[in-house]
């Protein structure tokens, strides 16, 4: 097993633990409960395979379990109240833990009911899928959608650890396999060209899910995301590099509906758009731009966008990115690959002519 | 005008201004709006009345307004979700600012909205009660309620500034003013014995809303608002005083139906029940207790708990109280008139026996 840890100040740091079997390595969780009371939430793909194996390590605690239905579309205010309908029905107390078992859309909703039930209880993140434990379950950043926006209701709020099981990857298929590669492209797109080159050499190896190479492929994608939120937890500034290819992608997973794209799917078409912005503003080359879809094929992943939407919807969904000041439209573009740059305002008109060259 | 500071790390310290007028000196609100964008967040008691005057201090400004229903009963997630629309409807991003127009429904809908919308912007409270003015409106509790339980789902998010102008009260009514002292008459009790002296003497002057009264009464209550918060900002210890009353009063609030007793009506009955079992625990005399009813008597307010609800029902609700651990029963009890005790498990049977005396 191999522990890395998200340094933040006032005793907030906490570890995440990478490696194979942790599930039933029940002391890794029962360290970080606070009490007796114990929730936790799942969906109903994640339940049937794993639920069992975690209530298994929490014989001696007061364990209620919230299951929602599966998927992006879920993860509104609506479903949320269900979970604060489960603590309160039992009477979960201000000491009581939180367990987010799932993927992304379980750890956001489930962190941001921690951070509102009582005004917060502690939680405990364990990702289910590889988007989850790449990047999703690390940093804090929870919330559900609005239906004219993606994560527009949230909070930073960050968990006690974070228990990534290389195992659990087993039973995650192939689509949900390659949407978690978009975000670990990112972080070699953005910060760490070594790493990119790495990826580009493994990419094989990742997909026939060789555990080495996955195991690798999360740790160092969990390094960079730790080292990224110590620097900067509120995203004032580098943090917001993260957010590469996902202005564009919001505005997709909004736009076509949530839940018809994964996250990670409109993720990769958003890096596509990105990447050509940045050769139309003199950043990158066509030969820079042609790697960059490459790699994202090679995972298995698409990058032409939806058909239906229209340059002029892009723009009305992007104009309410939380990157965004006073309503002005900002992105995240890369400098050269491997080096992302800080947020910028965009002119109308380069922004147009990539919007023009994708969208329908 | 008095300005008083609430004092917290990280550049969070912010100022209270008590006045009379403030709500025409335009400048007290603009130097703590960050951008362009400004949301009100008003009711439809409060917004003919004071709106427009708000309004004409922003006329640079991109202003838009969501306006609710009045009353507790509409201080769900539900109606949370109302001022969501708004903001994004308008596109408004994370630079803008959210000022809350009203009484304590709207303090903390409007401060839990800015608390979670794009995970957090700035936002300012104008308090129009004296409930508010004097309590909820200072130390950054938020948040909506549950059917199960008040104020179960929020944040702790402080504002930018708190305007309290003493002229709002003016069109207050008879029972809102009382209600708005239950709270007033709080801080004598838990910990200024010399404003409980005060407010026995002068008890007839604010009835009579004399207003170097009332100011005198809204400014000593910040202040010592603002320094148990400042003590004890995440209430790990002190801040729980100020719940004095408030674990019977949920109970009432929730029990009954919300917006069937004003929450400092709830609160008043709470603090009798609370005098009670402070007396059966051996540390009122019956003459303490006879002066604790008798100043909330004085200031118009009940004392008398609803017949609708029996022993085992408050028993059930105050179950789920914020202060509980593990899902035991803590309350706050006076050690004396003047000085609160830390929250503290109570035996079932003084607390039955409170309860028996006085509910149906």
């Amino acid at each position: 097993m191999k522990e890395l840890r998200v340094e933040l100040d006032k005793q907030r740091s906490y570890p995440i633990y990478i490696g194979a079997g942790l599930l039933g390595q029940a002391e890794l969780l029962t360290r970080h409960v606070r009490s007796k009371q114990v929730a936790i939430v799942s969906n109903d793909a994640i339940a049937p395979l794993y639920l069992s194996k975690v209530l298994a390590g929490l014989g001696d605690y007061q364990t209620e379990t919230v299951i929602l239905p599966d998927g992006e579309q879920y993860k509104t205010l609506q479903y949320l109240e269900k979970i604060f309908d489960g603590l309160l029905a039992n009477k979960f107390s201000r000491n009581a833990t939180l367990i987010a078992l799932g993927g992304g859309v379980i750890g956001d909703m489930g962190g941001f009911a921690a951070a509102c039930y009582q005004r917060g209880i502690a939680f405990i993140q364990i990702p289910t899928t590889l988007l989850a434990q790449v990047d999703s379950s690390v940093g804090g950043k929870t919330g559900v959608n609005h239906p004219l926006g993606k994560n527009m209701i949230g909070a930073f709020y960050q968990p006690q650890c974070v228990i990534a099981d290389a195992d659990v990857l087993d039973t995650l298929d192939d689509r949900q396999l390659s949407a978690g590669l978009a975000e670990v492209i990112k972080y070699g797109l953005i910060r760490d060209p070594e790493f990119l080159d790495w990826l580009e050499a493994n990419m094989p190896k990742l997909l026939a899910r060789d555990k080495a190479a996955l195991a690798y492929a999360i740790e160092r994608s969990c390094a960079n995301k730790a080292a990224v939120v110590g620097e900067d937890e509120f995203e004032n500034g580098v943090r917001a590099t993260l957010n590469l290819g996902h202005t564009f992608g919001h505005a997709i997973e909004t736009g076509c509906g949530y839940g018809q794209y994964l996250h990670g799917e409109a993720v990769a078409i958003g890096t596509g758009f990105a990447a050509d912005l940045s050769r139309r503003l003199g950043y990158l080359s066509d030969a820079d731009v042609a790697r960059v879809l490459a790699i994202l094929h090679a995972a298995g992943l698409p990058t032409r966008p939806p058909t239906e939407m229209s340059t002029e919807q892009y723009l009305d969904l992007m104009a309410v990115d939380k990157k965004n000041v006073d309503g002005k439209i900002r992105v995240i573009l890369l400098e050269a690959l491997g080096k992302a740059l800080l947020p910028i305002s965009v002119e109308r008109a380069p922004l147009q002519a990539t919007l023009n060259a994708y969208a329908g």
